[in-house]
């Protein structure tokens, strides 16, 4: 063998070890894409009439739609935070009694000692990106390049956030007819403002166009992408091209762009050959906010919506692609959580999930991967510190019961026996079955005495001033 | 040539005509199943969480989901009468403000006068079968097999009529825990009864199997199938193999039933090489039957149900399948009447429509063949005999507004100033427009004007004694 062909032979040799570690099967892609404030009823594959959402729909055809999907919360602060730790916000302080969740005046954020799922990843190995609306303390501590991101590209916290007084009109105006300038939101790069006010009309396009980059960038290597997008979230902007795009009006306008956003990013994957090794998921941080007419979205046959615990405020839809892997057109009935994506993605990432603390995620991929049931039975409803409902399996026991916003907000009702739902054969929560089912009351509040007991709830992170 | 190849080649080439004439391309077969009381929300393509329709989804996937597709009435008699005349019920005594459908004491039904679906494919020269519910009168002169129909099989009017007080329990509770012995309704075979009380564990099964079989017989000619399901009215019954087969309970078990027989039906049409040639379509009478709890289905996000004129009691699934002629995977948003389907599938096998007398029904072949938009651009929701609502494109202005059984239904408001909403933005009718578009309630008032100028309204048939 001459020098030549040796040198030549370890050159391959070393690409494919290289390749191999870097990108080997046992080290899958994920992408999460987190909308903002959309419903249970808002996509075509979930029954919306007017709202097109072809990628979407194409998503879960070829791959799994899930009809009982859960996020953490009812409000933006505690879902997001619960989606990265893996754990309920009770846990970690990322909720409050007093302020539902962080404002540009907080001082509060991600405690340092949680880890993060970006942490986990890079811990790992993995590429990092996180591309959207962050809200989880925009202090330079909080923010994700210090969270376990790479890189970052977004807004801190929601888009009517550091709305400002004088440009905008009083009330309800300023959401009902948004512009630009009545709100001063920062973009972030890293840890630095290279915006602001945001130009809300082209985020949604920027932040996939970050997306698409950082995936074409980091091909060789394991990646995580989580792409958060600050919209459906009021007040309701859209790129140029998605004017008058949707029957269902500006709303429609926004989701179809969404849906457009999530198109880009799986012809990427297919283009550069990744698909087969990428899990792509999409859900969203809690239900429609229904106070604002037509520019909020639906929950389809779900009761209510954002910032309450009846099923529309936090079941979600919940697609899983994996071309190869999650078979394709299935519909699961399974019952998951955004918690479970944390664990999910550690475990098949090849890491460790933290043993030093409760974490309520669980691994589902017996479920996306076709091979067996959901592990999780359970799913807790909080509203800021107070444990509101209880599901086990079908069955969902409310102790409280409170509407979303404004004046329904202050009518709370306390459940001395509580409501009782058979969810599966009643998702609208209309028929009370208390009386004739006490025995899964009884099998429920044994559930609550545990998670009580094992509880240990810090100081709120939400109520720190600046 | 000699004789014995001179008869071989005229057999071929009669063969080949006959073949051509009597099965052509210009005489597709048509199959419409219809069910009873299935509302909006209850595929699993239009968002039903629970219920799983692999079938129907599949027939979707592969044809044409319609999101805006109508019933022409809230209740049973006026839409199926609908359905086979393509006229509203005001236009042909099938609707009356004193009994809204055809009960077992009743002595009217279709008027002769009425040219049926039926009647005029079997001018063409199609085989056409009715198997299912009628409910369009049980005297002789009413029946299938005296209004176009070759041959039939099914219950005369609905499941819960005929009801034996001696041996059914008092109220609700027949309903609520059904048993077959509770009720008297016949079985009849063309004109004869041939079982009583009808064994309604079968009946969906039963019905399937004489449409397959009605198929594999008329294979060689044009063929017309009507599968009207007498289910998921209640009480609700299913077969041995669909007990406890769903996540949602007996209703979802049901459901599930019909699904099955869709397959059975698609199965048979691909089996048979007939698919290319078959149009079938999907729909229910009208809106789920609310006030049954769990016995009953649900609109998804449509309010309201069965026996009202809000969306829910009268907006349908709607799935049309003709592989290779409806392009695949196409959601529509274009509006449509069950009506369209008497004109459509009249004209596609090139009948006439009846030109002595209004039909509603419009072709909709251009939206079915992916060609064009519907012709239709107007929905009218009678109750009885009064005009609640009016359709006009995305508007739909109420007259008056009227709960749909119970107490409710004696609530009746009448609107002054006709409440208006937007449906493609507001499907859920929940922002009343009418103080901001008076001009879309004078156009509306304008087709209200012309509407009834040219309405005659004959003596209503329900009304007749037995």
């Amino acid at each position: 063998m001459n020098r030549f062909v040796l040198v030549s032979l370890c050159a391959i040799l070393s690409m494919q070890l290289t390749s191999v570690s870097a990108q080997g099967p046992d080290q899958p892609n994920f992408v999460i894409i987190f909308a903002d404030d959309l419903g249970y009823g808002d996509l075509g594959c979930y029954g919306n009439p007017t709202i097109r959402t072809p990628n979407l729909d194409r998503m879960a055809a070829e791959g799994m739609r899930f009809t009982q999907f859960y996020s953490a919360s009812s409000v933006c602060t505690p879902s997001r935070a619960a989606l990265l730790t893996g754990r309920l916000p009770i846990r970690n302080g990322m909720c409050s009694d007093k302020r539902r969740v962080l404002f540009p005046n907080s001082g509060g954020g991600i405690p340092a000692s949680e880890v993060t799922l970006a942490e986990s990843l890079q811990e790992e190995g993995y590429a990092t990106g996180c591309f959207g609306k962050w809200h989880l303390g925009h202090l330079p501590q909080f923010l994700p390049t210090n969270n376990g991101f790479d890189t970052y590209f977004g807004i801190p916290y929601s888009n009517d956030m550091d709305r400002l007084n004088d440009a905008a009109p009083k009330g309800r105006g300023a959401f009902l007819e948004p512009k630009i300038e009545y709100w001063n939101v920062p973009i972030i790069q890293d840890l630095e403002v290279v915006e602001r006010p945001a130009d809300q009309t082209t985020i949604t396009r920027r932040y996939t166009e970050h997306a698409v980059d950082f995936i074409k960038k980091n091909k060789e290597q394991p990646f995580f992408v989580y792409l958060p997008h600050s919209l459906p979230h009021i007040p309701l902007f859209r790129g140029k091209e998605f004017e008058n795009h949707s029957a269902r009006g500006l709303y429609g306008d926004v989701i179809e762009e969404i849906d457009w956003s999530v198109g880009q990013v799986l012809k990427t994957l297919q283009d550069e050959g990744l698909a087969e090794n990428t899990c792509v998921f999409f859900t969203s941080d809690n239900g429609p906010w229904l106070i604002f007419n037509e520019h909020g979205g639906t929950a389809g046959l779900l009761k209510d919506g954002k910032g309450c615990t009846w099923e529309g405020g936090m079941r979600e839809p919940g697609i899983a692609w994996w071309p190869g892997k999650i078979p394709a057109g299935q519909v699961s009935l399974e019952l998951a959580s955004t918690m479970d994506l944390y664990t999910t993605c550690i475990t098949l990432a090849g890491g460790k999930i933290p043993d030093d603390r409760i974490v309520d995620g669980l691994d589902i991929s017996p479920v996306l991967f076709g091979e067996g049931k959901s592990p999780r039975e359970t799913i807790y409803y909080y509203r800021g510190t107070e444990l509101m409902a209880v599901r086990h399996r079908e069955w969902k026991a409310h102790y409280y019961t409170q509407g979303a916003y404004g004046a329904d907000a202050r009518k709370r009702e306390n459940h001395d026996v509580p409501l009782l739902y058979n969810l599966h054969h009643d998702p609208s929560e209309r028929f009370n079955l208390n009386k004739k089912h006490p025995e899964v009351l009884a099998k429920i509040e044994k559930l609550v005495k545990t998670h009580r007991e094992q509880l240990k709830a810090p100081a709120s992170q939400l109520e720190i001033p600046l």
